[in-house]
């Protein structure tokens, strides 16, 4: 806990009163990268902190929950993965876990379970069509992920109209703002798009405590958000195979530009294969388009602390911005 | 003027006390259905009405200034048209406009002329590669559009991080937010992330004034933010050419569809020329993502004022979600 946390300014929400945290800030559970120490760290900063369970490794993620014990953390799962996988998410229930997000997939054969473990539901949705399925699992939460997002989603919506859409489609139920989202701009706009908080990734990727290599934070930090492209080429050349639909947002590279002209899968999976983990004109940097926002590699309590700073000076413009009615 | 109007709240912007306008609520020049009734009646209710000058047929524009005169319009321009037919910006600028707004193209050609005629220079940008265009023009107003809008534009940026990098990079400018906004939490949102205002265009389309068909007007209200999808078809089935890099959002149709599959410009063109002009199952439905916000035909005037009503009670929410640090 920051010293003298208690003596500043907080934003309430329905997800702070809901979840009990003190900010409407959520780590995104990016696969792998969104390590133990990383949700701890975030947690104890108070905002919701979501381990990147991703493919549903038992092996990484038992690791991550000793890194995290002790701070009051969530797991986020590719629930696609889950359906093959159902040992990681036993494991993580029994690390008592604040939340359970489910993204990409049917979430309903998971909920009992989650539910029962005393754990948030937390449905992460794209479309509208994928609402049905989450409120029928009795999400607690659903997040709306706009294409704006970085990492794996749909290309479908932005997330500007999506989120006042979704939260019409599923009051009261509270909902998350993602994709595109990075500053304090950000949450304040979301909050009054009507959502109860957002989610953050690229922002908390750039982090001192992300499972990022310094390649990829410089890139991260020197990219722009119009270098950033959506694509399906690191799923055709490496798999897992995604369901029809869906993408993932990156820094545009020759390796994404080749694949955009071609679209042929085997030289992209040779050339996959043969590149280093940290060559990043091949590998995935995986960024969203609040890019521009992001100048440089922060610890994650700055970054919380920064983001909602920003957001209060931004709502306590709001009222005064209203006046009444005289002039033209 | 409404009656009763100025006892009304409003919303006091750098782009209301720039332009001396009541709202901060600008109509999208669209082309040829942002008529000069369109115009004037959004200009009476209180916001920016821009007559949509696309382009730049002189001859339309001429009947259209005239069914706006004695209301503070301004007018909208395709800048690539401009540069072919500039008569059309000498016959708008003889109306005295509040503001003539650039879109896709270089406006610095024409910058001199419209500050002469004591208009504001409103030009419209989608990426950061044409704001240095923008600036050196002298710009009173840039409008960020994002991929999230209807008819012409660019598929790079989403609204939500385009806005507040750009107003961070215009800085004083004030910025106008474009692209998936079709209410008041649109407008506040657009607030937050340092927007001094918001373009509609998919809202106005759905109003009395519009010179849309009933079959448009129809689909409109009908069709989802999910049913739309940007497309060059258009530009290719029919002309005027558009420069690389440009498309536009529609409700997805029979055409557009065929069209992805097989970017047959000859068959495309032959089955445009063929249809009726409110087959909609081949002719451009522009819309943008906002679709999901509206539900019916209004008039202009209930538009603005429905829209700013909302908004202000969104804005008067944001400082009680602002409380001393009591609690987790």
């Amino acid at each position: 806990m920051n010293s003298g946390q208690d003596n500043e300014a907080r934003i309430v929400t329905p997800l702070t009163q809901l979840l009990d945290i003190r900010h409407p800030v959520v780590l995104a559970p990016m696969d792998g990268t969104a390590n133990g120490r990383l949700a701890a760290a975030v947690a104890r900063a108070g905002g919701l902190g979501l381990i990147g369970g991703g493919y549903a490794d038992a092996d990484w993620l038992e690791g991550e929950l000793e890194a995290a014990a002790g701070a009051r953390v969530g797991v986020g799962f590719i629930t696609f993965a889950l359906d093959e996988r159902p040992a990681a998410l036993r494991l993580a229930l029994e690390a008592k876990p604040i939340a359970v997000q489910l993204s990409f997939g049917d979430p309903r054969p998971h909920a009992e379970a989650i539910r029962a473990a005393g754990a948030a539901l937390i449905c992460q949705v794209q479309t509208p069509d994928e609402v049905k399925a989450a409120v029928e699992a009795g999400a607690d939460v659903l997040v709306a992920q706009g294409r704006d997002a970085g990492g794996h989603g749909r290309p479908d919506l932005g997330t500007m109209a999506l989120v006042p859409s979704m939260v019409d489609s599923v009051a009261p139920v509270p909902v998350v703002a993602a994709g595109g989202i990075a500053d304090g701009r950000g949450l304040a706009a979301a909050l009054m798009l009507g959502a109860a908080g957002v989610t953050m990734g690229t922002r908390f990727l750039a982090s001192t405590e992300a499972s990022s290599n310094p390649a990829e934070q410089a890139g991260l930090v020197a990219a722009r958000s119009v270098d950033t492209v959506r694509t399906d080429v690191f799923d055709q050349a490496r798999g897992p195979a995604w369901p029809e639909g869906h993408d993932g947002r990156v820094v545009r590279s020759s390796f994404t530009e080749e694949w955009r002209r071609s679209r042929d899968e085997a030289a992209a999976s040779e050339r996959y294969w043969a590149s280093a983990p940290d060559d990043y004109d091949v590998r995935p940097l995986w960024a969203g388009e609040g890019l521009d926002l992001i100048s440089a590699i922060e610890t994650p309590d700055d970054i919380v602390r920064s983001v909602v700073d920003q957001a209060i000076a931004r709502l306590r413009t709001a009222g005064p911005m209203v006046v009444a009615g005289a002039g033209r």
